[in-house]
């Protein structure tokens, strides 16, 4: 989906958060050892392989530190890029980039850490029919921006949230006498809108599940037989979801079995921060200097 | 240091703030599939070995969902659990159970996570005299949990954040004709609480830094022996900081060549989360049931 | 839908609002004409018939205001009531019953107004297929009020925003060469939880929606003959929305063309609040008086 | 009085409220159907006749969406519209007009509502010295709108809140043994700059209540004749209003009784939304092209 | 004015933002030197005479910091001191009283410093008819508060902001041909509960402002002949405002002039922080010890 | 140090907040006697002598009010002036320069004040080795601003919060059996790069606390004897701080003992706001009118 789901506001809202963390009451070092006049020009620069996903969110970090900082992208979200690669050059008042650069770091390392990571599930399901997607395994006050770096790396996004879809899981389901009925009853009290998902644990599980109208069916833990079982058997009267036990190694025969959509918590949860780093030279009032730092 | 440092206030707003993401306007499967008086009882439950950080947060994050909700702790941050050991015991309405699920595991495995990469890095340098400590490269709005995860690990802190140390870079200093007379005068101008912290490239740096008087000096990205002959050339003087190409295979003679304190990245930027799950049960009307469901 | 749904952070906020925005700095006439110490007694009566909506906003209004305070519920929300009927009785210190008072008035009668004219609507199309829901033409910020109040009239709701389902008018796809084409590109690229509505304008346009495939397919301002002709056409390909000129006195003929969902903008839009209004004792230092305020 | 009372920062937040509620985590439909690159020209026009207001929330609605769209008005608030009129032409990125449309909409069409019905109460009055006022019986939230909706109609205002003006109720009195005494004692207490207004319900409370020294007296629920007697005996020591069973049946009437001021809470409980609406093409890449949409 | 007009909202408000102002990340030095289960017990003391204000802040800023803690109240607002008197107790969690101790003695000692110069003012006036009033020249943030002090002090209040009450200077009057006219026209546009004031500079705009007819004339930087002058000619037709040059010296003479308000900008931007202080004891595991620490 | 540890955000969030207080729902007197196309010309004059601190809060104040307000200034922070000197010139919309100028008064007066205070006592110790520096009795809300204007008048901060320095009392201390081994223990758990201050009531506490390895030392209401005694013990081991009865007449001689930091609460909590004003002509329609309104 379109980058548009990613919106100004939600990035304006986190950047602000991380600005204030990283410096609640001003930056002692730029204020004793850098002139208010230096001026830097940084290059954010890719030191391994990767997809990059925030390249908006750097360009939000430095406007909102000081709208006098250009940011120049050489590439954009969903690009790939290898080691030495330049993403983008920054160029400012020296106080106004260094105060912006971890926190522009720390969102983008993070946001291609996930974009490259689901690149490498997708990759692993290619020629199947199925779609991988995220959990709601994300990281605290992050959601909207590691959404967006799943669908730059090619993944696809379940239910934003508890509000948006239903997903029923097994023991919901245990406390009713009759699972037919129930969904039924669901469904006439939802909003024709909402998508209706429920999970099941036991291939004996998926035919009252499916009489009583779901639009999706998430086979959980399923063994590779039982997932091409439940394929045969729910015979496209709902779409079928896979999850747990997904991994890079298994992806691929989960994938084969048929299911549309598998959906892996550690796209999100256990992905690490991409190696990305600026090198900064700083000038005095205007004047190129030679100093070069590095930042992770 | 004591967990009196991760302020209610701090798990308050993390807390309230993930809530709201994840559930913008209600949750929809609760409202059709459990009844409102159902209770439930979860047992957070971890399934492989680790130290716990976040106990605090697990208890503070369904108090915000119902303050009905009873989190029973068996264990307490800094502790070591196995596989199948049971960290806490959560008993309350099932919906407000369900809706604090998510949250308090997102934070609690992502905690847990980090304090046990911690104390991995921290049992690589038992012996010596080096405190592992960590960096500004945390997840934007989870600083303070981090922060606290790293000492549940046995970890310390570095300063926290732009406004409370100074920490000169190399390209800092370039800009300076006189370093030795920069630094001088940066200290003048500080609050004499400011600690000064100057980073350094090459042996050749050290002494003008510590002419000019600083607190702490930073060797980063030396090889072995240039940090033991730094370590000897500053001879007390300052406190000696490592940084850079910090992994668990190096850190162990990094920490050997006798620097006091080495700065790891990693601890926060590339922990993964720990694998811990909620043990559901739910009952209608206050009568127990069977559903077990199982979510990490 | 269950209640669950108006959750107690959406009252809250609401609430907290209004009371700021009632009285940013005090209450000057409190201040100066009731005793710190007398306490009131105020019961919330119905002075016109209509459905209750908003018990839940009516206590935590009061409870905002002074936990002293005690609400106690004769009528649930969908009850329905007559003139002259006692909704609650409210209870407690004089200042604070008096600082609620028109808040707590102000929310429950319009969510009454609005639950009033939902249950009108529902009784029209009664014995039919169709069910009546909301729309997004809601009282900025009252949005989670309103749907429940709807609900409370027996009413469904559509999609809460933007952001939880797609519904696509004529003008998007105007814009597009190929319809069917690019509903199929949606839908590949939205969340399979995405619920997908796209809206015609006439007729001949059904074919070439439907081969998209789309969940939902809204009629826009059709005739009672077309909106027939529509219902089968579509022939439960997807479901069928009405829209458009939609009153008291048409509802029950769009029911009856066999459509699935009639939207009812005028349910939120131009909802009368209802006549409710407090009869207020206050009494100076407990002892109940005689002065009997009326307020609604 | 000047419009100059709506602050731009009340219209601000209202605004930010509203488009938060209505699209919490993005626009789906626009991600997925409308270019990033297509632009919009929407029209908003009345269809139904009226009085303007919220002709600057509808710029800032979009301004807030979108500095890039622009908003050309083509009538001013209190200005007077009939069908067919064009109110404002709204050009600028598609995505961005989408995404104010509904918020626009459902704020100028209420408070436009407002104005009109205020409106048709002034005019009811006309030749009379009554002045028409509102009442604290706003909309949660949009208070500051709604007066200024009421001002566009040609209405005055009341005291904004409990907080800028003293209002006392016949129970309020009720409390006290001695009524001249206690407004004495509470003109005493008050800010000199603070109005002192006390309500009656029968005349024989007038004496009383004058001799304390009040700034208007309000009379309420009083019959025509009663109005009368008490403007006669009043006599010009305090500004009259009348208050309760106030129509526009019944408002003329009650102005020639020789009140000064009329408080009708029915200018905001219960104005309905006018029926205004944006006739919108939707162009890709900037070519204008066919499609017309029509939201009220 | 009770202080009932001191909400508990907006003393909450300031509270919270002066201890996270006071503590952004926690309390280090409790964090290593005090015990989580010490308890302290500290006397607020006050060191020199003085009339109290704030003693709900006091009891609010503990109690924000930890409900445990408990605030036992020997005075009460408005009850004077001398040195060495105790204003309460306070006990509980000593890392929690620590907590609070600098930000309720920072709020009450200037409440109580506003209060105290307040009093002296009131003192010097007594026997006229003058009463002592606020500006709005207060500490930005602290209005409510130093507002309330002034009362506690047996000052009253002039208006709250620029919202809540009309005060025209000699600039305003200066645009307009006719002063007159324009007060009429002023009076017309506004809520009747608005108090209009006008400043006049000499005794000849006098009879110019009186014909519009407005509520209070301030008479600014009078002479005492020509206070004396004003007020003879005003002759009851308005309240009368003395302003400008009031001192503790000349204010007694100003209200001998017979004018019925003296604003006194003085109260609150330049009150001392009066000096009050806290005992403290603290003791390890509820074992009282003997340490005693005073801050103020 | 440099003014750039006053940041833009905490200078924007005090600003917004006092004009929010200042005028919650608008400016009365403005909408009836100021026509919205005035302009004016206003003078922020001195009255008497100073140093200025808060030039970038009187450009944020105005700019906040309306972006179209020109504030040119004739003098910056830390110029001294004396009375008749213009510091700055403000042109604009007048109801826009009218409704920020009592905030702009408020907050650069008390500044000010501040940093003329603060200057009093850097000149009374020239010639000496010691720093006057502030301490954390600063008003609520107002540090980050009264910090700076410490630095303007030539003085030094100390820590900002109980978050960046540890600072521990004697009755800290007197809980513990042995003060060294504590203070070792606290170092042991601080981050390295936290300063830890520790302050002593008796010359005898000072061997065993500087056995502990502290990094400052603080000897509280020490006699001049004292103090040079506890210089001389020190010895340089730590920095030597002297706080507690510090007048303008004591300070000298506290200097001449030796001691590197002297700590002031006055300058923050005793200062008066300094005697600046607005000179203003408003013009209608921008024909510059001959109004002149003093405001301080």
């Amino acid at each position: 989906m379109s980058g548009g789901l990613l919106t100004e506001t939600q990035i304006r809202r986190v950047v602000e958060m991380a600005l204030e963390e990283d410096a609640p009451f001003g930056d002692l070092t730029s204020a004793v050892f850098v002139p208010e006049d230096a001026v830097a020009t940084a290059d954010l620069m890719a030191r391994e392989s990767g997809v990059l996903a925030g390249a908006d969110v750097v360009v939000a970090t430095f406007a909102a530190v000081d709208p006098r900082v250009q940011v120049q992208l050489d590439l954009a979200d969903r690009d790939r890029f290898g080691p030495g690669d330049r993403i983008a050059r920054i160029e400012g008042p020296a106080r106004a980039v260094l105060r912006g650069e971890r926190v522009a770091l720390n969102l983008v390392q993070r946001m291609s850490g996930v974009a490259t990571l689901t690149a490498a599930y997708v990759a692993a399901v290619e020629g199947t029919r199925a779609r991988i997607v995220d959990t709601r395994k994300t990281t605290p006050g992050l959601r909207a921006l590691e959404r967006h770096a799943v669908r730059c790396g090619g993944g696809r996004n379940h239910r934003y949230s508890l509000s948006d879809a239903v997903m029923a899981k097994d023991n919901h389901l245990a406390l009713l006498d009759d699972v037919t009925a129930a969904i039924r009853s669901a469904r006439e009290q939802l909003p024709h809108t909402t998508h209706l998902e429920v999970e099941v644990d036991r291939l004996d599980q998926v035919e009252a599940v499916l009489a009583g109208g779901v639009d999706t069916i998430m086979l959980d833990n399923f063994s590779l037989d039982d997932l091409r079982a439940g394929v045969e058997l729910v015979a496209g009267r709902a779409i079928v979801e896979a999850s747990g036990g997904v991994t890079l190694d298994t992806v691929g025969k989960i994938a084969a079995t048929g299911v549309d959509v598998i959906s892996v918590g550690a796209l999100t949860h256990s992905a690490r921060a991409l190696d990305l780093g600026l090198d900064m030279v700083i000038s005095s009032a205007g004047v190129p200097g030679p100093g070069r730092q590095t930042t992770r």
